[in-house]
């Protein structure tokens, strides 16, 4: 009764998930079977594969005092709109910008949508702008994350991916190649979903200015990590136009936390509507209604660890991927050398499926390896484990 | 040091909420401040305005045990993706319809873009389908909430609004004169944002449909409401393509929690981009990451209060509408005669400005009107309490 929804590799056993058909409506019976489900929380001690994590107890303890409450109607929820200000003014201390513009979004995908959607508009509104465009264009290297893809469709634009170089990051020369008087945007990523690198930022900054558009960082999960190494990745190593970095990744938020920051206050007007019925007059979220939990949870979180938590943390979670690294290197696996806290690891397909299986939750790059994040909720004691099986199943 | 963000209603005084250059930088001081914000939790007591409410216990209780799962992962996240199935087979119960497609949305914001979206993005692939165009066009009536106009904004799309009939309806003739060879969706809502009325659904589906066009019903507010009324609102009442009900507004769910519903699977399919690195292989929503808790929440508090509870609480809701109508009416304010829950009559700015200043959470229409939503969180003592400020102040 179940049917696969996971092929993206060949020849791979598929994940099942329950289809709906199976899902009995609860006023039709399997009554039991729900209320356990609603009794028991998501396990995290097998969970390798995602950016998100626990949240810190600082976090979960506002959110769920927050929980009722709407920062998209600051007239009415008057505290959630303050610690929104607060959360919105330590990301930018996180991210090297002194007076930050922006808000705490839904995710890294809102974030990334409304980064696309300001410079289109942008661009489209200056009338005489270099880079203004009926056929609006982004430039971004292949590891962007699949939301730029989401964004395309959504807004209209022509996403461009040109390939990385053998570093896996952007390559400044093939970006500068697909730039055109219709880019409005450039997109650098800081931390990449596949293999935790960093592309050129500074690079990637000149090649969109000197050709009129802006250029937008994704460290939507780097973020956290990256002022405790010496990457150039932020508003204070280049001329950086917008960035995505979410709380409830790295920064141990709870969901829904993402981060969408800003250097001109022009990003947001061009995002903004009218908003009749609210005590306020212009929206500039994606969404309307937004949650409180999300936005108290990471004020909450960045005031308990920034920056000395996060730099405790980021440590722990490095020497963690890099055991692990080692430990599949010794076991001869091809591993991709980690940079940030994720490993990438060439398993054969069998093994792979064996260790889901065993109930590991773990995923695979676009070209098949594994890949394990080293989130804070994942210990070297987790790694031990996984290790153990791997050498069990192997 | 605050300056005034509202202003849509010329010669009343502006209600002021912080500017960023008040939020203290935690790291720079006034953590004392943040610290207690971050300890209390709003107070719904004079809370007149909004839309969303105090979560019902099964609610709350459910969230935060889900706090940090995300169902935009469902091969890691499997339990909470199960709950999502649920909450969608009984958010279609709620609204006529047996076989529902649809997911568990951040808002209604969300699940009234992502109509418009797969309204825009079937009529462009389907070549030599009836409303086939370039230029796609949503004809919607004036009385649509403003994130129809986001929508519009994001997905490139026009929208088109048309005036209202004399009992604030969308006027079928005015509806059809609208429409054309580029119109892809039309409009119908049901429970509107500032009086609470319901469109004539089933005219509104016989215009969309002999144009090519779909049918989209935007009960967001109103979905949790209308089955205790007489309304043809419903997939059951008529061919409804898509609809927006949201389980945090009257579902009395956490936010957030949206929803979307769809007749067909194609709806959703037209809204999928590829998921690399996620073990399922494709992403209908608009947003990437996304709440557990919403969806724990939402499924949970279904199970607890759809039929009965929902009834009670409508009618409880109603009760106390009508009252505050007619406490109104015989004070010898206009008063709007309430169809749902919901309360509008004009107070001289004045005397609304001074109910604010009371901190009274109240809002106004569009042509300056008090509206009252007679949310689950708002009884009779609060509205008696509100009564005799006005009687106070008048």
């Amino acid at each position: 009764m179940s049917e696969p929804i996971d092929d993206a590799t060949d020849g791979l056993p598929p994940v099942t998930v329950r289809t709906r058909a199976e899902r009995i409506n609860p006023a039709r019976g399997n009554v039991a079977d729900m209320q356990r489900l609603a009794r028991e929380p998501q396990q995290f001690d097998r969970v390798l594969s995602s950016m998100c994590t626990e949240p810190h107890p600082a976090a979960r303890e506002a959110a769920m005092r927050f929980l009722a409450t709407n920062p998209g109607d600051p007239a009415t929820y008057q505290e959630v709109a303050t610690l929104e200000g607060r959360a919105v003014d330590a990301l930018g201390e996180v991210a090297g910008l002194a007076d930050p513009h922006g808000y705490v979004a839904s995710g890294g995908t809102e974030a990334n949508v409304q980064a696309v959607r300001a410079a289109r508009n942008l661009a489209r509104d200056a009338d005489g702008r270099p880079g203004k465009t009926d056929s609006p264009a982004v430039v971004a290297p292949e590891s962007v994350h699949f939301s730029f893809q989401k964004a395309a469709d959504v807004l209209g634009v022509e996403l461009r991916t040109v390939p990385l170089d053998d570093e896996f990051r952007a390559d400044v020369e093939a970006v500068e190649a697909a730039v055109d008087d219709d880019t409005v945007l450039v997109v650098g990523v800081a931390g990449t979903t596949e293999y935790g690198r960093v592309d050129p930022i500074p690079a990637l900054a000149d090649v969109a200015h000197d050709n009129g558009a802006l250029l937008h960082v994704d460290a939507a999960w780097g973020g956290f990590c990256l002022p405790f190494t010496d990457h150039d990745w932020s508003f204070a190593h280049a001329d950086v136009d917008t960035m995505t970095i979410d709380p409830h990744k790295m920064g141990r938020a709870v969901v829904p936390a993402g981060g969408l920051l800003a250097r001109d206050a022009a990003t947001l007007d061009a995002l903004a509507v009218d908003t009749p019925y609210l005590e306020s007059t212009s929206q500039a979220t994606l969404t309307g209604t937004r949650s409180g939990a999300g936005v108290a949870g990471a004020a909450a979180v960045l005031e308990e660890l920034w920056p000395g938590g996060y730099r405790e943390q980021f440590e722990t979670s490095m020497a963690d991927a890099e055991w692990l690294a080692a430990a599949l290197a010794e076991r001869g696996f091809d591993v991709v050398d980690p940079e940030l806290p994720l490993v990438a690891a060439r398993l054969s397909d069998d093994l792979f499926a064996e260790l889901r299986a065993a109930d590991w939750r773990i995923s695979r790059t676009a070209s098949g390896e594994l890949r394990v994040v080293c989130m804070p909720h994942v210990t070297r004691e987790t790694l031990r484990a996984f290790v153990a099986d791997v050498d069990a199943l192997a």
